[in-house]
């Protein structure tokens, strides 16, 4: 059976969308809580999303706009605050984030609709979810609009604040039997984490005497 | 027992590498070959990448030089050419990608060096890998430096070639039974897709009624 060919230019945008979302998996997911001038704090996940650099410390959100061209909520907070926290998703909160996930009009804040708990954060006004396995405190570093619908915002993490026992603070570690993210394929379809192994890198040298 | 908090300003940028990787995840793998003016093609592998927009068609890599400051020779291909392949992995290429981030010398191209099969792309003149799932024939939009070692290269996929029996062509359905991806965790650790489920999204007068 021949390889399957698909020519971008020949496919429509929603055509182009469930090839890439399906293709490009596991994705994480932000869980991203933001707050407007009146102190509305929003939810929403993203899978178009990712960390990128440790120095400076940056994640990438890709927002994109409603069909009518408008910004989210999530889009038009930070755009008025320049501050957000993205909370991690574990098996634990799969079905909050989902919730999360409701189109509830501006005016209605999912924290409050959904009687969502939620701490303080540290550096930033935005709050975070409390029952989040990890929350990364961010600040807008730049954004940029490829089109009037489309943009991706680059952030500079400033805090992490980790549940207890997620996280060895003396190593940095973090013990996968605990977090049990949640990954992002296409549809409506999410994965669990299955097993893990390692794959330790080898050396140039070490790849010559094996060979 | 109380959370753990880290203020990023407090860390190290290596403490901060090992937070936000054991923290960010699952991860979806990029293998990216290149090729330098001479011919000779690169691979190697980014986890610090994802889809970001459908319209256009839009992937972000995350690229770090060398410690004394000199680009990668992924870096450098698409800096000179402008073009790459994103080739996803799966359970089968997975030792083939580790090979693939063996610290070889420029001089020695991975392709070359490791006897990987390849095939042509049809809008790129950058090989993509035959074993892989799936390839994205990628060019470059725009690169962002934020530092001197650390860049953001945001690409626009211009065609997709997928593995016989991997889509169907007429939905663009990607069936979760056949393709296996392997995600990155943090360290030397990755992860197997484990168990799968559907959390259909509701709208807002579902949620309503639901109530």
């Amino acid at each position: 059976m021949p390889d399957h060919y698909f020519d971008f230019s020949d496919l429509k945008p929603i055509e182009r969308y469930k090839l890439l979302c399906g293709i490009v998996v596991p994705r994480p997911i932000a869980l991203v809580t933001s707050m407007d001038r009146a102190g509305r704090v929003n939810a929403a996940p993203f899978s178009f999303f990712n960390v990128f650099s440790e120095d400076p410390a940056q994640i990438v959100l890709g927002l994109q706009h409603r069909s009518d061209g408008s910004p989210k909520d999530t889009t038009r907070n930070i755009a008025e605050t320049g501050t957000f926290v993205v909370n991690m998703v574990d098996e634990a909160i799969v079905e909050l984030m989902n919730a999360c996930a409701t189109d509830f009009p501006s005016e209605i804040g999912e924290i409050a609709a959904l009687g969502i708990e939620t701490e303080s954060s540290r550096r930033v006004p935005v709050p975070r979810i409390k029952g989040a396995p990890f929350a990364l405190e961010c600040r807008r570093t730049v954004s940029l609009a490829f089109t009037n619908t489309r943009e991706l915002l680059i952030g500079e993490v400033v805090a992490v604040h980790g549940r207890a026992g997620h996280v060895d603070p003396a190593t940095f570690y973090i013990d996968d039997s605990v977090y049990r993210p949640v990954g992002r394929l296409a549809g409506s379809a999410y994965c669990r984490q299955g097993e893990t192994f390692k794959l330790p890198r080898m050396t140039y040298e070490e790849w010559r005497k094996r060979r």
